[in-house]
């Protein structure tokens, strides 16, 4: 047949050694979520099109897929082609970030959800980027969101959980930088860069870490905004030895009837008093030029990096105005985003994954036919036990069913022939040191647990 | 705003208490399969659409969700009308099943898969079918198979596996009803009913359930079959007091030289030999009239009924000719899939669900913000412990915090003043009970095992 067995370009099938190591960073984030007091939620894989386009207009043209009509509300002759094309062809589209569906559950289930909604979610997006190396079309996000307040203790409550996740996982050297969105403001109307040229200011900014100073300085000045307003806002992003010194740095830069900026500067002094009692290892540095591309920021701002990576390994922030937007009210909200596939990346290529795979603890191998239904048997006595259990099923020679087990990874062969099948007896061979002993069924888990604490 | 905040027509989310239930199910099913050596498997949401078609040519028409070609691959002029539109204006679809994803990954990881691949794969599948009651656009599927051989162990080692699950989940009043469809054809051709009529005849036999043994007759006698063969048909489905006789039964209702009939009766006969020895409880039953709707089946059969409910709960089979679809070769293969929505339902109507749902085990009540950074040390305190513990993040009033603990059954509040914060205490209340004390914050959570392991 002609038809290619390859996933469609940009996803990924998972076969068991990958699964066991997604499942293996799963948990951990899980537990840590979950000690927090942040509960799963799932939402549907397609949502409706205009739910999707009510946030992503621009960005999300082209990059969403979206859902053919069917039947009789695919019609070619009411298609006008001088309207876009695909609101008239499509309905429904795929989960495009775990954001939108947030939002929209917590409109049609408010009456459900307690007054604090601390949720996670982990499932996948789905974007039609061009596929390149670590980017994918089908890709997991991992989100864990705290909405319904304006304390800061959310933003404590989400970073805490978030620094505990990644400590579970064995990161030891990480730092949490910190911003808030109206300091930032605050520092472009300092350095007397006019309203309208923030959002482009902005996306200078972000560039820091990747251009250096003097290539934000060009960027900035070719964007329009002139050159003595672009040092003095690059002056004022330059980092001080402590938070103190930091906080007083931006007490100088921003202007003093500026209250939006001064409420963002007492907001990360607490913040950073809360993170300190939370007993989080000091892995956080405020950082005045954090700019997190996304518009729909409020407050605080975070994002994640890791010692000797570059770009971030994922971020957040608050954003009071997002996830009301069904309801046509602000619903409070701060949520924090890992980047799962760049955290397994990471793990794999730092090795930080002990033997995580799935095998079975035994292969029972029938030396004929005649121990079929022996095998069974053992293998109904061994589950009970709780042991992982396979049972070979031809009639093939001992070899060839000990290279099986070998290539499965099953350390252990149990070899039923007549005469232990009889006996109610099995040979037990350790395919690592060669050891055999043959024992009654009922000692078998016994010996194999044996076995495995000695590995 | 007038967007509307509902899932998708025929989708649902899933709130925190549903999770904790789906999840209670899976976790218990997924042992089950793994005790017998299957491992997990995943795949892409969406496959080619070609992938799905070559399957599902007439079955999916219409009721596979596809997805829009993108940017400047979806040109309307290119469209000729007089052809099939779906194929010209989309390239993706959304997954059917579980059956085709496992064969294109047989062929597209040959190198890397275990002579015996025995996979579990528990993920979404979409359909565009009408929803109604219990039917849904989107829900999952729960399918084990058993690939790479044609011994009778696959299908032991399967309804083994499936069996345990349905045990552990708390099932003792189940069937699993077992045909082959070497043996049905073989009933067919005894009866004389020609093989040009055998798919109309399957059609009919599959209703036996509903619509009884005068109905079958009724249809197989509109669908062109002589009343006489439709009634020797129905007499060799009337099943017998043991095993032993319906094989006998059997026996003289096949042809004497009908070689495929035979071994389906002597593959029935080992199978039933072997899950006796496998100690599976005797909840099988050799039933010659099941049918199972799918054209695919080329051996055994099986579909589980439980007590007092109509319609299965799930069923499988032995597939030799499907697996190996994108590699041009037969792919011997055992797969049974379990209904895990139905499953969930009869679950939920029957109560067999204990109390499980994610709640804080406490949630610390600060009385003023000035306990805010102590109640974060304290958290610290009782995460590191493993307890699961929530801060509530606003200043307010005793009561309201108590009524938020109790709303999201969580049991007992630290109560954080300024009194206990300096002395390094905390006041415990149990809700339930009204029991206070206070405690030293290290004492914490061996109160909160005392009290839980009380209830």
């Amino acid at each position: 047949m002609a038809i290619s067995a390859k996933p469609p370009s940009g996803t990924r099938d998972f076969l068991p050694a990958a699964i066991a190591r997604r499942r293996y960073v799963l948990e951990r984030i899980e537990r840590a979520y979950q000690h927090h007091g942040f509960v799963p939620l799932e939402t549907p894989a397609m949502e409706r099109l205009d739910v999707l386009t009510a946030k992503y207009g621009e960005e999300g043209d082209g990059l969403i897929f979206t859902v053919l009509k069917r039947r009789e509300k695919l019609d070619l002759d009411k298609v006008d082609p001088a309207e876009p094309l695909v609101p008239q062809l499509s309905d429904l589209a795929l989960r495009y970030d775990l954001t939108v569906p947030l939002a929209r559950v917590v409109a049609a289930h408010q009456q459900e959800l307690p007054k604090f909604f601390k949720r996670y979610q982990v499932q996948p997006v789905w974007r039609a980027d061009r596929p390149q190396k670590g980017r994918f079309r089908e890709f997991y996000q991992c989100d864990v969101d705290f909405v319904g307040t304006r304390s800061v203790v959310a933003e404590v409550t989400v970073v805490s959980a978030v620094v505990d996740a990644l400590t579970a996982l064995g990161f030891d050297a990480f730092t949490i930088r910190i911003n808030d969105r109206r300091i930032l403001t605050g520092l472009l109307n300092g350095a007397g860069i006019p309203a309208s040229l923030h959002a482009d200011a902005l996306i200078a900014v972000d560039k820091l870490d990747k251009i250096g100073e003097d290539g934000v300085l060009g960027e900035l000045t070719s964007r329009g905004i002139d050159a003595a307003g672009a040092a003095t806002l690059l002056r004022s992003f330059s980092s001080a030895a402590t938070d103190d010194e930091t906080f007083a740095q931006l007490d100088g830069a921003v202007a003093s009837d500026d209250a939006a900026a001064a409420e963002g500067i007492s907001t990360l002094r607490r913040l950073v008093e809360l993170l300190r009692a939370s007993g989080v290892t000091p892995c956080w540095r405020i950082d005045p030029s954090l700019a997190r591309g996304l518009s729909y920021y409020t407050g605080p701002i975070f994002e994640i990096a890791v010692e000797g990576l570059n770009g971030s390994m994922g971020g957040g922030g608050r954003y009071d105005e997002l996830v009301g937007m069904f309801r046509g009210q602000d619903v409070p909200a701060v949520g924090f985003s890992l980047g799962l596939e760049r955290l397994l990346v990471v793990m794999e290529d730092r090795g930080m994954f002990p033997a995580v795979d799935f095998h079975a603890d035994v292969l029972i191998a029938p030396l004929s036919e005649n121990e079929w239904a022996p095998a069974q048997a053992l293998a109904r006595v061994l589950h009970s036990e709780d042991t992982v259990t396979e049972v070979y099923p031809e009639t093939a020679k001992l070899g060839k069913m000990m290279q099986y087990a070998e290539q499965g990874g099953c350390g252990v062969v149990a070899i039923l022939g007549s005469r232990e099948a009889e006996a109610g007896e099995v040979g037990l061979k350790h395919l690592a040191s060669g050891q055999q002993v043959t024992l009654p069924w009922s000692d078998v888990a016994r010996q194999l647990r044996a076995w495995a604490g000695a590995e």
